[in-house]
């Protein structure tokens, strides 16, 4: 434990001496770096797949259930697309450096903003190893150093993932300390590490519910977190019914282990009796569970072979991460929006209506990170909304809300081109 | 307390619901509100110039000093300036609404972002009661409710301000909550406040460095903070000898109490010996008492009349809020520089040269919120970079640095038009 926190002091001195160097490097520079870093995990595989088939046997064998060692698990395919994302990183311009609103001011002055790392990121994530080399390698293309603290079932992944990057890093002359895993899996270091404002300017954590609270209860330095998605699909009355039975679909089945997939659905009651049998048999097709309200049971257990259960409380407001979805029907636009407002965790919602007006007040009126008309609420991604890569989706409003591409890890400041200018 | 505490919730609450209807309402009753307050203010001045008059009363019994009673003190002149101020934000554009980024996925989604406001802002503050009218308008011309928490030697002020600006709103048509006031000055009250993340969005503390200090530790909502400010004017060896006394002196003389004051002066050696009797000599008539290092006491003992003493360890990286400055000769740039790194607080940093390469190193190296190139550390603020106004000024790099306006309060939201589109 001792050694650990020492350890710790000195990757945060090592990180914050690197992220004053990455700050001035040239985009020429971090671009070479990140396909050095892309050509080493092709050239390294054998030695990243072992570490991570040793990962892979000792949660299997601690009966991790099929999901959970899913995500753990890397393949050759898997490793060539975590490859393909570093070079689409390297292919992302740089966002530091850019200059914006700039004026001249009445006095003469010349002053605008000027884009600059945030300079030290913390990562505390679990699970999934490819996390690993997407922060890394956003981290280093917006020039900040990065200290990575992954779960402890995908160590040896990471320590090799982490192992091939710095050694790449080093080879296209990248400053030490500029990524950094924490190898020791104590869990009071990440304790630690939260203390350490002095050294770290934003902590991401990424992972379930329970990480993400006890980082936010426990950082002394900003946090940028998100996440938790309980999205709803509301279906006004002037649905186009097609539309409305392939959104709820796709948003509902095309992966439903992640935090934009639908988990319920909002069904004005004028519409209700047409649209959920004909939405329902398409979801049955993907075996998903209904869990209803009492009004959308009633029509719904007309229908042979569905899998419905009757709502319980606890389903309102829960993301299901599973093929399950809440089915409520509301008397109107209002109440889709108030159950929304009360049940929303702020992430993605979604109205299907050809009716001009209701898209638009539920554009206005619903306070989330995305908010749709007649599209999947799945497509709340970084690479979908042209951000190229993803550091995570932050349900947050401050600093950056949504998908985090690579100006979301950035700040500015504010430069001022005087003359001799004085305040009177 | 168990009162008051049940008092705060009823506050949150309500500022809660009021802030979904501020989040819809129109520029024009915003500002309608904005000027119905200006207007009031004037009207009832005898009632809050009384209540002023009281805390003032109160607090010279009770000691307080003269910079602080001045501080704290409320004259007509003084509410006149604050209704300009008031005025001031109503003509300014409307942050709420602004639409950016849009564009055309090859899906043919439509996305973009939009402007919206934080939600509930949480004030913390002390002392100045114009404070209470500056974030009650800011907040209110955005969009987002506000709950203030002022000092409690200015409570009775406090009151009469808040009172004032709410009956003004009511009569405007805003919904009730939009600005409230804690009366409540029992201490355990902010720590409640802090806790409250369900309702609060931000929480900006205002003040000196142990109330900043209190609120970043133990808010469990996001924090905006700053005003700590330990500024240095770096003189290069190249430097314009007029700009560089002109320009010191403004910084250090034209209003010593702020956080945008210079504390330190760097000057190169091979400039120190002309440099510093002419700007010590500027700077005595003012009264300024120099805090010098070894080699520019050496120089300046030489002068007669100077007010100076040996600079300890303590005097760098002190933010005097005094006619006192900190005094040294560095070597080189790269000496300021590191100097700077080590002891400046990330607020205001310049350097004074004719030198454009060292003018350009000073502005991309130094990690500061606002960084200048031969001007005064005194124009970082609101006013003066052209944002109207100010809720203070943010020495963190997360979502907003430097001097926060109106849009520095707000979020936005990720928006979607789509025409049945589904994520393959």
């Amino acid at each position: 434990m001792e050694k650990g926190i020492n350890e710790l002091e000195v990757k945060g001195k090592l990180a914050k001496e690197a992220s004053r160097k990455l700050a001035c490097l040239s985009t020429e520079i971090k671009n070479q770096a990140l396909k050095e870093i892309a050509r080493s995990l092709i050239e390294n595989k054998a030695v990243i797949l072992k570490a991570n088939r040793q990962d892979y046997d000792q949660a299997k064998a601690s009966g991790m259930n099929d999901a959970m060692l899913d995500r753990l698990l890397l393949t050759e395919e898997r490793l060539r697309s975590i490859t393909d994302d570093v070079n689409s990183i390297a292919a992302l311009p740089d966002p530091v450096g850019e200059v914006f609103d700039m004026r001249t001011m009445p006095n003469g002055l010349l002053i605008g903003k000027k884009r600059v790392p945030m300079g030290v990121i913390a990562a505390i994530y679990e699970s999934r190893p490819n996390v690993t080399i997407d922060i890394a390698t956003l981290c280093l293309k917006s020039g900040n150093a990065v200290i990575l603290r992954g779960g402890k079932e995908t160590l040896r992944s990471n320590i090799a993932l982490a192992g091939v990057a710095s050694a790449a890093l080093q080879k296209a002359g990248i400053p030490n300390g500029a990524v950094q895993l924490i190898e020791d899996t104590e869990r009071t270091l990440v304790n630690e590490l939260l203390k350490m404002r002095d050294v770290i300017d934003l902590v991401i954590p990424r992972g379930g519910a329970a990480l993400i609270e006890f980082v936010r209860e426990n950082a002394a330095m900003p946090v940028v977190a998100g996440g938790i998605g309980v999205c709803h699909t509301y279906v006004d009355k002037s649905a186009d019914m097609n539309k409305a039975v392939a959104i709820v679909y796709n948003a509902k089945v095309q992966r439903p282990t992640v935090c934009n997939a639908l988990d319920s659905i909002l069904v004005h009651q004028d519409i209700a009796s047409e649209y959920l049998p004909k939405v329902a048999g398409e979801l049955n097709k993907a075996g998903v569970e209904l869990h209803c309200d009492e009004r959308s049971l009633a029509i719904l257990k007309k229908v042979a072979g569905l899998k419905l259960a009757p709502a319980v409380a606890d389903d309102w407001g829960k993301e299901f991460l599973a093929l399950i979805a809440a089915v409520k029907v509301v008397d109107s636009l209002n109440e889709a929006l108030k159950h929304i407002a009360v049940y929303g965790s702020g992430h993605s919602e979604a109205i299907i209506t050809e009716d001009y007006t209701a898209g638009m007040r539920f554009l206005n009126e619903v306070d989330a990170a995305a908010v749709y008309i007649n599209a999947s609420t799945r497509f709340t991604d970084g690479s979908q909304f042209g951000l190229g890569a993803e550091l995570g989706i932050s349900t947050q409003k401050m600093h950056a809300r949504g998908p985090m591409g690579l100006q979301e890890i950035t700040s500015y400041k504010w430069i001022i081109f005087g003359d001799g200018q004085v305040r009177p």
